[in-house]
């Protein structure tokens, strides 16, 4: 073993030892100068996170550098030893920035965040998320692995490593990882579980006793129990080791660590999880480590050199991966266009104009059924889109009939089968989308985006393009009753910022939506579908009011009308009737459809005020949900139609009549409100 | 075995068989007569539903009966073999209701609604939902054994039985349940899990692979696989019997059933879950059952006698109970009258009295501390109230520091460790409610509700009166950064119907808050609190603002302002602040501090208009969230100063500075509005 040869006040200790202290002095210190953050993994953890980083085959020079192997930070409160590794291995993080950890502007925040600090592959620390992200980054080489690897080029081929916590296995969350990928034999899926048995709470002997090894093993993982191993080198290199040759399932690694290791005060005890050591226990710790007590931020010279051989080794490596790039294009040239294409990410040119028009009709289509027509097309022309349906595909219309089921050993079809199981449907998509190379969807009943709502969120906090296909959006699904029928949903999502909602009103509209939601690829789209039939509607003559958020559906832009109906989805088609009735009667109505808030709010204020013209107060919205928002656009004289409370169970055409959503009310409003 | 006596139309078939085969055609009628419903599984479940209503101890003519076990359908979609059931036993649930199956207004709603039909003890359909209300129902019974039950007197003592399908485990949220329910050892809990290898998208081969048995074992439960035995009565019965001896844990029993059960065409198929039969697949299955074919909703004389046996049987079990009641009454009176009470669920008499008031003060004090202060008080006076945090309760303020740890063998002890699991944390808290005897209250950070959102709905949709402690409500909480701060969640809380949000904006308003969430027994009420200290205000002369959702704190009633400020929790004394300002530069201003807009819609108009004058348009809403439903109380002229997108890591102060949420901006916002 090397030893430190720029200084002799480490007495022999080996390079190894001194890189680990290294990092753990670095977490510590940063912690201690933020005043808030969480030392104690980092100080466990650092030799498992500097094995990874002499193991992992990456460029620090190139980040995104495709066939790299993926890690994923789970227990994201840990994120001082992250930003220790990036830093040491030679990643565009300075010194300057650890020192400013948790400050304003930084590149280092309490919890790591993609796009933001090169080196991060996902934004963690919402527990059970890292580990269900690395999910979908598995799958997504998995099935990129199975698309372009050939027998004798290997294109695709690296692992993804994730280092989680207690916290993230008591989550559902991770139950729902674990048998995804066990039942998917993800092999290239190596978890490394930190046993180290302290929560906020105290000990997990409080609230969890849990058998991990036979839990994972109930799902079909390949599982290791190291013990007490923790900062035993060659023992944690043999399980990577043996964790990489398991190649029929996933892996997990358990460790038993010691939080705050070193702390002569605070290891094993819950104190050292979420706050700083304090000063006289730093001091005490670094003389535990036998680490000089007086320097901070102290990265000796020979730790320095040795941590960032990584830059030259990660080099070579993609330089290696960029010949063999070079050779599959020779042998390969239309797999190698469409791999590139597929990175790239860009729908090809005037794919949109494949997308199905319909003829207008007073039968209909549900816009689900819309729906699903145009994802064939989309799919037929962005041979990367892929993904599927929590178990509900025949319903939500989400399905490839062209490819087979993404199952063990067949990843290179593209109907993925998630089971019951949302929340991990949509955390993975975002592993997908952030590994690049393919383009996920998911689908479920709009309702139940409640069991995914932090992975959505966490979509539009990461700017991933995940299509979420959302049915039954209304107590237009009828019999399933109040359980089913969402009511504050559209609220909800909308609501959540850069997420970009849309309720199409009717077939054209839909694939309008489909449109948009290819073309955003900086950031979630979610399609809010019927479940029953609504008219399709006569196109406008100016196609891509969708795209514009609202637009008139009927009355002239140019005469002012008496009153402006607002609607989306299905209650578009009531608002148009009622706009008859009221003509009857000698009122003009404009009929506005705005399927989508997020875009209408971004266009320009002529184009709002051609559409909901200033000079008319009277305004009726009509939504089969609750009002929540809605002010916004109906303003102080308008009113809404919608839902006050939770549905019920009964056909839907009851339903619309019983909760008053229906042309005759809003004609009663209208006449109401424009004879105050 | 007796044979039917009043028809030989069965030739001799057992009164157990006729009486399951009555319970499949019920169900098989009801949803070919609503054209609508789940025949699959009361097809398949029959013998397990029969069996346990004549194992079961309840009183079909008391549901209530507290003593009674509880039944939890978790695969709520099988609801018509629940329907069946309860109307077989002598619930006031006639057999016209069961041919109005899913119709407005019948009693008998697509999936089962607590507080809607007798018998029915939770509210299911969203999967996992079930079974984690039971993982409380079972805490809640394990909880009143052991503070009630003496040597000679077992006053609680019951046990919770749960249906549950694939779906249900599938869901992360099975894990939750199951690991919370095998930590604690929840001996009287008893799953039957029906493992019919069917889901909507086919065979459950598609998506999982789970080894079940392992599973639960490895989370410390009882397992008896039965294999094939859905209709296996002798074996079921045993295993029933063996479930309930098994005194250290709570039980699984597995047992492989066949969807559509007896159907010739659909049994075994998706086909047989969500859809009704057909026609002429409902003749053929009835004659595969020796059922008449031509005959529908019917029910034997004989059977209808055997079933409704539980009436008689019940009602000498509830009186049998209430005898050991008098008896328990006369050897420990005061136990006895607070077991009433806790049952009564009415806080004592003048309670809210001994609530903390608190000194105004500008250095102030966290409201999430306030909030520790009044829960004490509160807990000390209601003894029934019991509850804890999913692993942040020293963040949370949530321990009752009186109390020791809910644990297994010390279920008598009040302060639950959920662990990090929000989601069985609030379904399991609906549960408990649902038991009855306890109060729940629940904590963790605000951001964290997305994790348990389906159960939080949940509680909204059955009207219980959970209480929920979100504390780090903005990005007040500082460094941990844009993962933990929430922006979106007021707005997507509020959009619940049925659920109060309160914000409270100091110490008093916060002992204020829980005063309303302790008096509101009819349904869930949520409290945001903050990390940080605020400003303790002068208290006004009429306290009770809070419960009336807003009102002035400073800035006279009676005299016109310029412009009125409405803000929640720590914006008011940024608003306060403002204020100050304004007035030195000659512009009056009110300030409205609005906790609750729940509370403050439900006031009449004249409060209203007293609190938001409607001659003052120039209006601000200073909170640090999101827009979405400002418009509300500010309309159309009005502004609003808050988030626009996540937030970022860095110390409070700051961010509050970076994001313009400051005294000044208000005041250049005022000036604005004011000039215009």
């Amino acid at each position: 073993m090397q030893t430190d040869a720029t200084t002799d006040e480490f007495s022999g200790m080996p390079i190894e030892q001194l890189s680990i202290q290294t990092i753990r002095t670095l977490a510590i210190d940063a912690i201690q100068a933020a005043n808030s953050g969480h030392p104690g993994a980092p100080m466990a953890l650092a030799p498992v996170a500097y094995l990874l980083s002499r193991q992992m085959r990456y460029n620090p020079r190139n980040p995104n550098w495709f066939d790299r192997d993926r890690f994923v930070l789970s227990a994201g409160h840990a994120s001082m030893l992250l930003y220790a590794m990036l830093h040491l291995s030679g990643y565009n993080l300075s010194l300057e920035e650890l020192k400013q950890f948790r400050q304003l502007g930084s590149m280092t925040p309490g919890h790591p965040e993609t796009g933001h600090t090169p080196g991060v592959e996902t934004t963690t620390g919402p527990l059970g998320q890292g580990l269900m992200n690395a999910v979908g980054m598995a799958m997504a080489e998995a099935h990129l692995g199975a698309v372009f690897n050939r027998p004798d080029h290997r294109i695709v081929d690296h692992f993804t490593y994730v280092i989680c916590s207690d916290g993230d296995l008591m989550e559902g969350a991770s139950h729902e990882a674990a048998s995804l990928a066990g039942h998917l034999g993800l092999a290239k899926l190596i978890v490394v579980y930190d046993d180290n048995r302290i929560t906020i709470e105290g000990s997990t002997d409080l609230a969890w006793s849990d058998n991990i090894p036979a839990r994972f093993q109930s799902s079909g993982w390949h599982v290791q129990d190291l013990g007490d191993a923790a900062n035993d080198l060659p023992a944690l290199a043999a399980s990577l080791e043996t964790a990489r040759a398991a190649d029929d399932r996933p892996s997990l690694i358990v460790v038993r660590s010691h939080i705050g290791f070193g702390s002569p005060h605070k290891q094993d005890s819950a104190s050292a999880h979420g706050s700083p050591l304090g000063v006289e226990e730093v001091i005490l710790t670094k003389r535990a480590y036998g680490w000089p007590e007086d320097k901070n931020f102290y990265v000796p010279d020979s730790v320095r050199e040795h941590m960032k051989e990584a830059v030259e080794k990660g080099d070579l490596q993609e330089l290696e991966w960029r010949n063999r790039m070079d050779a599959y294009r020779e042998s390969h040239p239309e797999l190698a266009e469409r791999l590139e294409a597929s990175i790239a990410g860009t729908p090809p040119e005037g794919w949109a104009g494949t997308l199905p028009t319909f003829e207008p009709s007073a039968d209909g289509l549900a816009t689900r059924a819309a729906s699903g027509k145009a994802l064939q097309v989309a799919a037929e022309q962005i041979p990367w889109l892929l993904g599927g349906s929590a178990d509900l595909s025949p319903s939500n219309n989400s399905a490839l009939p062209f490819s087979g089921d993404f199952a063990r050993g067949a990843w290179a079809s593209r109907n993925v089968h998630w089971g019951i199981r949302e929340h991990v449907m949509c955390s993975a998509a975002n592993g997908m989308a952030l590994h690049g190379g393919v383009r996920p969807y998911v689908a479920t009943f709009l309702i139940f985006t409640d069991y995914a709502r932090p992975a959505i969120r966490l979509a539009a906090l990461m700017a991933q393009p995940v299509i979420y296909i959302m049915t039954h959006d209304s107590i237009g699904l009828g019999e399933d009753g109040p359980t089913h029928q969402p009511i504050e949903h559209l609220a909800s999502l909308r609501s959540i910022p850069d997420l970009v909602v849309i309720r199409p009103a009717d077939a054209n509209e839909t694939a309008e939506a489909w449109a948009v939601a290819i073309e955003r690829t900086d950031g979630p789209t979610l399609l809010a579908l019927t479940r029953q039939k609504v008219p399709t509607m006569v196109r406008p003559a100016d196609v891509g009011g969708v795209a514009r958020g609202g637009y008139i559906v009927a009355g002239a832009e140019d005469s002012e009308p008496d009153i402006i109906l607002i609607a989306t989805g299905s209650e578009v088609s009531v608002a148009l009737e009622a706009r008859l009735q009221l003509a009857e009667g000698g009122t003009e109505a404009r009929v506005v459809s705005m399927p989508s808030w997020e875009l209408f709010r971004a266009q320009g204020q002529a184009y709002k005020d051609s559409i909901l013209a200033p000079s008319v107060p009277a305004r009726i919205a009509i939504e089969a949900g609750v009002e929540m928002g809605w002010h916004e656009w109906i303003g102080d004289e308008g009113s809404f139609i919608g839902m006050t409370g939770f549905g019920a169970s009964a056909p839907a055409p009851q339903l619309f009549e019983h909760f008053g959503i229906t042309a005759d009310a809003i004609v009663r409003e209208a006449q109401r409100l424009l004879s105050d």
